[in-house]
């Protein structure tokens, strides 16, 4: 938060805000035919199916705004939604975005929580076409719908994987829980005092992971240019277990995936030793890192294995077979969704 | 909120919570393809325009649970979108429905909740088709997005009055605000009191008007019927003054309207008088009728004049003459947007 040059948002109110924050906002995707400024924005999809997808955040819940910098919050509030509509094998086109602010942010505040929103708008090709600012008594909350677009044979749901069917996953896993545990660990250690300037050298990469997660689109982009459609998808928000046994359970189907296969990076594997903390449980169920889970028949092996950055970690079986881990001495288990869930008792 | 039979919340956990609320809940729109259950909802709509809005409403700020049963909270909470796809002259077909609860909330509340949503979207034959549950720090927050479709030249922005337009408001204007100060009142009567059993009879309407506003999808009908296209139209939640003003700056054009003409109930003139405040200033400024604001060519006269519920207040003037109110003493005064504007300074 910025203390000198500092306008408070009561010298623009509601509408001043809102136009100051969205006046150099263009238009650029065809489907988006008016943006802000009306009741409703107004889309036109002759020819493609709609998809639609939408997340609150709050703060001290989803974000912890002592170590997260406002652009940042932008950029990922975004980015977690446009996610969700590669996650259906679409491509995203439009947001929606809501803030509740409290008096104790500025216009500068604003602008900065901005400038990250278009920015990973601007990457994505993603239009702003509405929302709505209004205050809150307490914290920020956030909530943003992204809405998008697919070709109506080529969305995948989470329902529709088969046995012997691969399973994969993009990037690697762990390493935004980890640096969610960074930041947590120097947060404590700097409680209470005014200038914060922990070292974080060597672990950039896992603050980069938990604050500016970035959505698989270039992913989307080589699953169809290789001809590969998956059966079943879901982008990982809440850790893989989580996300791998919903498919399971909506496809009717179990699965089977190896230790050895999960993709870490070396930053995360440093991190929960230091921690002390067993790197694959991380993995397992650390969540946020935003990657893509899905599956696709066996055939495609080939050219799943061609494309770079998609990582086949087990196969789809028999639902009498459950949701097993092989861990890399050979022993199993079966998977449980310790992933996050905010409305779970502790 | 129930004491008895109180269910935690953490016993059901976020997806067992959402699979409890929405467990029943049917799809009915052609344009609704897939609801809730993927990382998305799939729409078509290959024939129409695509209208989408959205609102965020904070505990404290838009609503206070004191005197707000949550049924109607989540009633007003879908109306209140509703009302904005009417505004285009859309039709509402899908929402979705974003909740952060705090720890005081249990099962039995968010059934309440879901129960008053659940009944404005079947009175409008709106599809629930996904959301967000998730947890609170502090107050209750609720975020609704709220989709529409309408053709292509039957939509109505703001900016297409034309002078000598005639202005329409629909209903009547000030009681939602008059309900809001008499439940305001009341609760500072009981302040303290466990049993808060105010008398509030022959000030029923006012109640219904605050907790339980309707979104007029009965005119939109009507003047479909009757064959009339407003030139600019927006639903009045933040006051008449305000929203009348939105219309003129954004069509480029001034306005005259008649305080005689401004149609008030009578518990709303009653309760004004009771709280001395000037009704007229109640109704130009009190915000959350939402009810709709229009206007028509003036050769649509007779057809406007026709349909029940429909006023005409006033006309379109070129911008050189203002925004002017001719009071019923025929003194002119200019409008002044004094509606309701949470980030404005007091």
């Amino acid at each position: 938060m910025q203390e000198n040059n500092r306008t408070e948002i009561a010298t623009l109110g509601e509408f001043g805000l809102i136009k100051h924050l969205t006046e150099n906002i263009e238009l650029k995707n065809s489907s988006t035919l008016y943006g802000i400024g009306d009741d409703a924005a107004v889309l036109s999809y002759p020819d493609k199916q709609v998809l639609v997808t939408t997340d609150l955040l709050m703060e001290g819940v989803h974000f912890d705004l002592t170590y997260t910098p406002l652009k940042h919050l932008g950029y990922k509030s975004a980015m977690v939604n446009i996610s969700d509509i590669y996650a259906m094998n679409g491509i995203p086109k439009q947001i929606t975005v809501s803030l509740a602010i409290s008096k104790r942010f500025c216009v500068e505040d604003m602008e900065e929580f901005y400038a990250g929103l278009k920015l990973a708008c601007k990457l994505h090709h993603v239009d702003i076409i509405g929302g709505d600012t209004t205050s809150s008594l307490t914290g920020l909350a956030i909530s943003i719908t992204c809405i998008g677009e697919a070709e109506k044979d080529q969305i995948v749901y989470r329902n529709g994987a088969h046995e012997t069917d691969l399973i994969c996953v993009t990037g690697d896993l762990g390493a935004a829980y980890m640096g969610l545990q960074l930041l947590e660990r120097e947060k404590s250690v700097f409680q209470g005092q005014k200038e914060i300037n922990p070292d974080f050298s060597g672990k950039e990469y896992l603050l980069e992971r938990q604050l500016k997660p970035e959505a698989r689109g270039d992913i989307i982009e080589k699953l169809q240019k290789a001809g590969v459609r998956p059966t079943a998808m879901m982008d990982i928000s809440d850790g893989l277990s989580s996300e791998l046994m919903h498919i399971c359970t909506q496809s009717n189907v179990g699965c089977r995936i190896y230790e050895e296969r999960i993709p870490l990076d070396y930053q995360t594997a440093v991190m929960a030793e230091e921690l002390n903390m067993n790197v694959t449980t991380c993995a397992l169920n650390g969540g946020e890192d935003y990657e893509l889970l899905f599956t696709v028949p066996i055939a495609n092996h080939e050219k799943i294995a061609e494309i770079d950055g998609i990582h086949i970690i087990g196969h789809i079986t028999n639902p009498e077979l459950g949701t097993a881990l092989i861990t890399r001495d050979g022993q199993e288990f079966e998977l449980k969704a310790q992933g996050w869930n905010p409305l779970q008792k502790n």
